[in-house]
């Protein structure tokens, strides 16, 4: 990395814990460390939109009376949080990264944010977002790009850029961000963090500004993919107990799904160790690019069709663009795409009649330079939005967990493994994640 | 009426059976009368596109050899039926009122024929159909318009024209239709018979070729409400028993959702005999119409999308410009439709409250001239498309049953009440109908 770390690299949740309750340190020092280093680095990255420091070192103290007086909420007790700015939190302004949303403050705290609360856990601020998370580049945004900890002329990658930075940065140890194509695990992926995107409706949507409601999902950035998990339990409050069996793990070829930088899938397949290999064939990739991109562009522009037609010079350039785009996509492609949801899914399913995890990379290439849109990939150029969505959107469209883990890096920038699974296997992806105990 | 009719006007199912079981008549002589009076009078009305002269005899016989040998089958047992052009019959050809499909002979019946044959009734040949359905006048076919048996000058109505005209005129005691905003009904009511949606999928609608799969109903027509009922039971499975109590009707102000002529409202109140008045708010009426007219383009287009690109010149001219109409409509306006329907159903369902049928006009008209797009209703111009789908799509969107009797008549052309009911409710609507037995 190039700018310096602050006190949360390096650490999980799990040792953050154990030193609490050991009387190591206390919430309110977790708090003052992640307030203080988000001061002092932030400016570098823009990770952050806002902090709440008052309301932080009170809920952090409150933490620390509940643990000294026996009230143990479990894992995520005095454990600093990260929230995306597209995530409603009682008394803090939410931008959405939009003008359309300057000086809004909502009254509410969202679902996701009150079980974060009930856990026991601390929220630090709100961590920035693409705008409306419409875009997967994490460097269009009314409060300005956020960057990336292994290098700020790079993209964080988005739409929860900021969620991942700052974990990446070590300024929280924990923080949630939302998953519509891939919002949390691309990003995860560039600035080498884990991110888990839990199987659709895991994690209550309600007080999250929607982007696509069909593929909208909640989801959580941490270090490592089991801080990732301990977090999912009192957020979705479904149990995933140890690993039922060591999970088979097959190689799926992203080859039908995107072009790849050959080292980015090396160094994913190292990390992979798959027993077996699948491939998705390729009207099935086809189909679910068709579906990503059809559904998500007809209901985000049912979202936001009075935005651009009473405010468009509110928007960045490119999100209204894109917007009036989607604006254009005909109803009749829609009821199609919708109706051949059914047949992928079962294609997809069949991946798993020998396996329980899929493995892939999480995204195509390294993080982009800042405001890059076409890279060369295998010779031949390729859109950047395009190819940062091509391997996470299908399992929003199919609704299935998926985590993305550091692998390893790229001439010095992050890779991601990408681990799928079906809904219920939650376990077994776990157990499958490089260097999760067998 | 203006032309001579056929055997089985005036006549019931519940008549014809038991003239069958008391020897006095057969399936056979049945089956002769309905195609001789075809022969001799559908000239004038063009209600049928073709009969199946050797099949329907066959299938008589048969009919006569199983009742003679004490297999009764029920009430369809021996009785001669016609089906909507859209609805396959194995090997028949089915046009679907349209020049796309000449010379198409389907392999195998639809699942509502499947179930008409296995309750004994004897399939007749096939009736004309608007193009694909597309349409509530009845009078653009490949097959040429249907004619109104009142008035051969006038619309039979439809899509279901041919099914209404042929049941009106006496060619058949029953015919099957199909009703995506009122196609069964419609016609039922221009033309003075009586025609029953029932609720969404309870007639199975395999082999049926779509129109907007959202909203397509199977159903049927006859001469009384009585008829109807008797052919559901088989096509839907389902039982009807006697009416469980008194049906509380209620009149439905049809003013939100059109202006009506004031002699048939005036005919239809009259046949109602309703207890109490409830009346839809003006933006639920409007929500119905927007959510009816968005999903059904939506639905169509995505099913001829293919057809428009390719052979456009097949289309009958007012179907082929309404379809390029229905492939503008924006995705985002049809995502918008389908969210808004949960409130639209319950503000619905809260006029059933204290009744259980509501009872309004089924078309706000009487049967207008063929080929007229426009008359004056109220001292304003207005559409007829538009004016005859108004009372009869909403319970589309709902997916409600709804059946139209004849209540009278108006300048010596018929008046169709429609009474609607929540699903379940079918024993109280039958009884809701005038001249059913209390």
């Amino acid at each position: 990395m190039t700018i310096p770390l602050g006190p949360f690299a390096g650490r999980t949740i799990g040792e953050l814990g154990r030193e609490l309750r050991a009387g190591r340190t206390t919430a309110e020092e977790l708090a003052r460390a992640s307030l203080d280093a988000v001061a002092r680095l932030d400016p570098a990255l823009n990770s952050f939109v806002g902090v709440d420091a008052g309301g932080a070192l009170a809920a952090a103290r409150e933490a620390d009376r509940e643990l000294a007086g026996g009230a143990d909420r479990g894992p995520l007790h005095g454990i600093p949080v990260g929230v995306k700015d597209l995530v409603e939190v009682a008394g803090l302004p939410a931008t959405m990264g939009s003008r359309h949303f300057t000086g809004y403050v909502p009254g509410a705290d969202a679902a996701c944010v009150t079980r974060l609360r009930e856990a026991g856990a601390v929220i630090v601020g709100k961590t920035t977002t693409h705008e409306f998370a419409y875009g997967p580049t994490g460097d269009c945004s009314a409060n300005g790009p956020s960057r990336n900890p292994w290098d700020p002329a790079r993209m964080s990658g988005g739409s929860s850029g900021g969620s991942a930075a700052a974990v990446a940065a070590g300024l929280v140890p924990l923080a949630i961000g939302t998953d519509t194509g891939g919002s949390v695990r691309i990003p995860a992926a560039l600035c080498g963090v884990a991110g888990f995107k839990p199987a659709y409706g895991a994690i209550p949507a309600g007080g999250v500004f929607p982007l696509a409601r069909s593929f909208d999902h909640v989801g959580v950035l941490a270090r490592t993919a089991g801080d990732c998990l301990l977090a999912y339990r009192p957020l979705s409050g479904r149990e995933v107990g140890p690993a039922r069996r060591p999970p088979r793990v097959a190689w799926l070829d992203p080859a039908p799904l995107h072009a790849c930088d050959p080292e980015v899938t090396r160094v994913a397949t190292e990390a992979a160790g798959a027993m077996g290999k699948v491939a998705l064939p390729q009207e099935v990739a086809d189909g679910l690019r068709e579906v990503y991109v059809t559904v998500q562009s007809a209901e985000a522009a049912d979202v936001h069709a009075e935005r651009v037609a009473r405010a468009p010079e509110l928007f960045q350039p490119e999100v209204l663009d894109r917007l009036k785009g989607a604006m254009e996509v005909p109803a009749w492609r829609y009821v199609r795409a919708v109706a051949r949801l059914p047949r992928l899914a079962e294609a997809a399913e069949a991946l798993f009649e020998e396996h329980d995890v899929l493995a892939l990379p999480t995204v195509p290439l390294t993080a982009p330079l800042l405001g890059l849109r076409e890279v060369e990939l295998g010779g031949r150029p390729v859109a950047v939005r395009a190819a940062l969505l091509a391997l996470t959107s299908p399992w929003n469209v199919l609704g299935f967990p998926a985590l993305s883990v550091p692998a390893g890096a790229v001439a010095g920038l992050p890779v991601g493994l990408q681990l799928v699974c079906r809904p219920g296997d939650e376990d077994l992806l776990a157990a499958a994640a490089p260097g999760a105990e067998a």
